[in-house]
């Protein structure tokens, strides 16, 4: 973080250049959190560590990801813990990923599955960079069958999640959730549907919408613009 | 769980009767999750695991508590995970202390603050019945200091937070964030305009509406009634 | 409208009794707006001109009624005005028809389709009692075909609006709006393709939310409840 | 409106000229509403009559208008009419005041105040141009007086409405309304506080939000882009 607020990314391995200056890459290696570099410009730099949200603004993404909102409401929703086992498809850059194994730390394990290479190994840079070591992105079609049980949650965010709620079903332990993601009503009534006749029980299909208020020295207000929608999800257990 | 999917919090040391049987003191001195335990009525009950939530649901509470999709927003924005050291007031019955404490596992931390006596002691009892050795209740007034330092998360649900905003900054860790609960907006802007002041940066003020759709025979629509408002958000680090 | 701003329906030909006392049947027929009566408690009563919605907060009603919120909608998206002429299906106890009969004036004119008998001869009967005579209550099956040309809207609340676009379209004048209430997606959606298909322009699907927000001592915050869903509106021309 | 639907605002004393072809200065002054005139290049055109929300999108206009949605809610809660009397500050470029002009008709009248002078004349060019009778524009300012009595309707879009609200007490019927147009929160709690003070009934403070829903042939959504914020609306009668 720069003097300024800024965050940046670092490589412990090279050196590190900004406006503010340069970092030398015997600095770089040396650095520990909580330590402050001073660059050749003399501009101070903090080494802090970073919340799982600051990395994954910073890192290498080729697919759009769950926005924030939708994750805190699978979070509250499902009661993830340090511990929990989760199954999330399809992985994407890793984000979500990222935020179930920043929850479920150590003791917990994440599984994600995502059918294409390219971003299979996207998410697993990233997930390296982030230096976590409790979550395996499995490079496999989740529909051909799903390896894990006794499973805390399962969160889907695909095409046609419905097709697969028999395995998701054996795979989740007495009382865990499974979290569907759905851009489209249509997606979220036939998961419900499914659900149901499935005998998943606590059906529910929620939507989420954030308003952001501003302060000005005017008055205080809700901003103009808003995302107006970004999916619904669909919980059962 | 009985065979309806209805849950109950069951103590170890004494016979359990229910409309479904009497189950005995031996037989829940024996169960362990997983097992089945069938009642002398002859029906099944499954021992579950239970989330936070299940057992936030069915602890004991005298005060209102945090709706769930504010926790969640508070989880994601934050990025809050296991290992994170976390500093709550007030406690009330202790549900989002269970809620952080949930989340931050055995290598994390959650010192919880709460000047009524009453109350620390609820909290107490429900956190020791939900097994959780990682909270630590203060029954103390958190406006007369901060005993943390290098704090990943403080979260205030107080009349007036922003009396300690001067505290919090010392006991945060760089790159740590503030998130307070405000019921009404005046407050909100107070917190706002007085974090500024302090220096407190990505100053965010957010409220999240939760709708839950219906699905009928007739067809699928939001539900009539919903949550209007529980409260503002305050975020800054 | 009684000394604390309570308002009443008052029939000219009968005694009028309340809790502040007695208003005699001589005072009701002499009773012209603006003037004050006095009860045998000495309690003083105004005759006052009621808005459109007094009175229709004030009838008989034997069904559901539109949300106001939803007939804002309504009249600004399509512009009603005075001299307009509309169609609306079904009646119910007639409030939405005394909406656009308010509007649209002496110049104007509603007609307004209702199948059953009872709710027919309720809508007549508040019409009446309101004193408008711009709205022509017509009993029979509007899908058995639509009498007038050169509409400038159509307003429908029935369970399969889109049986009757075609003719719809045929009544409408150049410009002329077709609005549709549909408390279920599905409706919204099948309204939405049949349009499309008959040519329609101008084709949205809106949905209205309205939040009160509360003053009180410690300050303002939106009401807890609110009113999740009435219904989505479609309009097309 | 051309062969694509697209609408225009022709000014009948001169030629016009679109990527379709010439409509000669003849042609326009003969043209009435329901004639279909032929270009040069044989385009049809249709002469339609415009509603209020057509003439308001093409015309003149130097500020920025309320939004439909808040009109919508002023129309409704109000329960304005054809005949009423309307008070309406600032005029802006005339947009609300050919709102109110549309509903109330010949019978009815509008007074709208303006204090600059540049609106005050783009706001009667746009009256006349709409060819509505009722709608007198007044470039005075509202603070020094109202000189109207019996006013069924008073709405103010003003940086300070509550100032002038003992006049607009005085210049109000019985049962008439008071509507406020605040975009900051701190607008309306003081327009309410005072309206209170002034023993106006019925305060109320309203927020609307619109959302608008997407057909696409993947399934149907809320649109990604919503408005967050236009305004909080005071009423009180």
């Amino acid at each position: 973080m720069d003097e300024r607020g800024k965050k940046y990314l670092l490589k412990e391995d090279r050196e590190f250049q900004t406006d503010l200056g340069i970092i030398k890459k015997e600095q770089m290696e040396r650095a520990t959190i909580g330590d402050t570099i001073i660059t050749h410009l003399d501009k101070e730099f903090k080494v802090i560590k970073p919340t799982v949200n600051d990395f994954i603004d910073l890192m290498e993404r080729r697919c759009s990801i769950l926005i924030q909102k939708d994750i805190g409401t699978v979070l509250a929703r499902t009661g993830l813990g340090a511990g929990d086992r989760v199954i999330d498809a399809g992985t994407g850059a890793g984000a979500i990923a990222l935020n179930f194994g920043n929850v479920v730390g150590d003791k917990g394990q994440v599984y994600t599955y995502e059918i294409r290479e390219d971003f299979a190994e996207i998410a697993k840079r990233n997930i390296d960079n982030f230096g976590i070591k409790n979550i395996e992105v499995k490079n496999q079609d989740i529909k051909e069958g799903i390896d894990e049980e006794e499973i805390d949650l399962v969160f889907l965010d695909l095409p046609k999640p419905f097709e697969i709620f028999e395995d998701v079903k054996k795979a989740l332990r007495l009382g865990g959730w499974l979290a569907v993601y759905a851009p489209y009503i249509d997606q979220a009534e036939v998961a419900y549907r499914i659900a149901k006749k499935l005998d998943f029980r606590d059906l529910t299909i929620l939507e989420t919408l954030e308003r952001e208020m501003e302060i000005r020295p005017q008055g205080t207000r809700p901003k103009t613009r808003m995302v107006g929608h970004s999916g619904y999800l669909v919980f059962c257990s």
